[in-house]
């Protein structure tokens, strides 16, 4: 089998999942409970938030554990939104953006009477930063723009969305982080609020983080006791959140020497696919090397992924998310690509786990279904 | 060690834990990806939707899986009322609701302009039926009533709100069943959605459904792509879903045996405990027998917990959400409990798990706390 799906979810590493099983046997009490097991949980939850916050450089009580990055970009988007609304109620975000984000835009737009402005992409799938300038206005209170984006990698120019946004003191900026973890260095400074997921860096499901800057208020998504500094209810899922500070601490510890491995093996896919006729490639040279997306034109998406599956080559198309529309994917279009080139799409996502000579048969099985399948 | 703090959160089954761990070694991939390990996972999280809503008696597709109670209290509370404001923004709860459920009423009425009608209990904790019926307007579009209370147990007249509600065809009835899954029948006819947890009931943590019957629109909590009926986004925590359903399974099965014999230990209690000079009994003899809340006169709260904590008995004062604040619990004082009674609080929460001659090495350490502590 060759996974090359890895921005969908990566398998957990065995370090992370042997620590968990032993946790979830002696670490069950509530950490909230006042007794001796409950404040051992909760100690042990403390030092996982320390250590999280202390590989991010930001502050303890900047770091809200979650059950993922879905829940972390609701919570941040429409806290703000409801916490800060009486300045103004104009937001900005990509079109690009994963559904967690751009669907809590258009909630605040269709539910809740906020203005948004969508900032078109070029290409290559780059925020259109002329226009984000001229969206921006004094009852702007938020923008929402990704680091990665998940179907073609495109890497969006956040220093100088930055220093445009700061220029604004009512507008926070907030950073989706997912496919940027433990990938590409990432530096908050400046970033309101950011998002991040385990199990995309080989972590557990069920958890993520929002770093949330301690000048800033939300109004709580998910209302309860005084957990996650009243911000978020609900029992902890302790185990899993002490496992959050390890599994980050293992990918940046290996972030730059994976991001070189992994290049290459893009770089070797990039070289290959195109020269194959009738192939597009859909993701710039300038894009993350973890994600590739192509177009084999003549070549149906749903088609290729069964052939591919049929090969052992587990791929997607766009995002997992909406894998099961039928509809084009929305970043591609977005980009301008239009007919059999949004028809053919397929995504490969890459991982210090590929070796080259998986790549080697990535290439000859799509070299074979082009010749096979396409019309 | 004795461990009586069931209802802050279980430990987690054998059973459960060892399947789950199976399950982590081989179902990491995202239940959404088209891929063959994808539609595995897929499939056996559907399984497990099925199983669950046939041990409930709804369909598949009102089950909703979730990271706990807590969020989907959110999830049905706010869902409704912004799902229906154009009908009514009238809305009712007890004062004597979880946390998770009372935050959810107060943040509607302070950030969105809804009215809240608060039902009072009386000294046994039931809510006031007059009241209720006196509260219900046309404009009521959501009435929010726990099963069982979880300070006191004090079970709430389901049946009869049922009927009640019923006569208000806008307004939808929600129940917070999360302490009375798996100790008394729930029968969810009538019941449009209801809120359930797995680490009450021995399964594990960041794992919770709402019920929420086919009729109902909700505006989700957590945006995101098609996961949950397009209800909830995120990358689903395939392994936890899965087991929610043999969590469920086992609970249910063995309902009955062990109320029986949760109430022969809650009967020694009851008898016992009240025959100690300086305690009163806050829960009523019509509650829960999983939960009895006391009062030592003259022994405040924190000082009674260090010391049976000392002893290794593990126990709650009110909530443990709230267990951090310094603030008398407002359950106890919805029911009219003053002054000392609500100074020297301590739940016990029991189990099949706990013993008869635990029950009496509590009842003798309590005995010997009263003497020494009691000024």
């Amino acid at each position: 089998m060759i996974y090359v799906d890895y921005a969908s979810t990566t398998p957990t590493s065995e370090d992370v999942l042997k620590s968990y099983n032993q946790l979830l046997n002696r670490y069950y009490a509530n950490s909230e409970s006042l007794h001796s097991l409950g404040v051992e949980v909760y100690q042990t939850m403390e030092k996982s938030r320390q250590q999280t916050a202390s590989l991010l450089k930001v502050k303890p009580n900047e770091v809200i554990f979650t059950s993922g990055a879905s829940e972390a970009n609701s919570m941040a988007i429409k806290g703000i939104c409801f916490q800060y609304q009486s300045k103004g109620k104009h937001i900005i975000t990509s079109r690009i953006e994963h559904s967690s984000v751009l669907n809590a835009f258009m909630q605040l737009e269709e539910v809740f009477g906020f203005e948004v402005t969508y900032i078109d992409v070029d290409e290559h799938g780059i925020v259109n930063m002329d226009q984000l300038r001229n969206s921006l206005r004094n009852d702007t209170i938020l923008c929402s723009i990704m680091y990665v984006n998940n179907e073609v990698g495109a890497i969006q120019p956040i220093d100088e969305i930055k220093k445009l946004i700061r220029k604004y003191p009512n507008c926070f900026l907030h950073v989706d982080c997912v496919q940027a973890l433990g990938k590409l260095p990432i530096d908050l400074q400046d970033i309101d609020l950011a998002t991040m997921s385990a199990h995309k860096i080989y972590g557990l499901k069920g958890s993520g983080i929002l770093v949330k800057k301690q000048h800033i208020s939300l109004v709580p998504l998910i209302n309860g006791g005084q957990q996650e500094m009243g911000l978020r209810g609900g029992t902890a899922n302790a185990c899993t959140h002490i496992m959050f500070a390890k599994t980050l601490r293992l990918a940046l510890e290996q972030q730059v020497s994976r991001y070189q491995y992994v290049k290459k093996l893009n770089n070797f896919l990039r070289e290959e696919l195109s020269k194959i006729d009738g192939v597009v490639l859909n993701s710039s040279s300038e894009a993350s090397p973890f994600i590739l997306s192509f177009s084999c034109l003549r070549l149906p998406s749903e088609v290729h992924m069964n052939a591919l599956n049929d090969k052992g080559i587990l791929v997607s198309a766009q995002s997992t998310c909406g894998s099961k529309s039928h509809a084009y994917s929305y970043v591609l279009q977005a980009m301008g690509i239009k007919n059999e080139r949004l028809h053919g799409v397929i995504r490969l996502s890459l991982s210090h786990l590929n070796t080259m000579d998986e790549m080697r048969t990535i290439v000859e099985v799509v070299k074979e279904n082009v010749k096979k399948y396409g019309i």
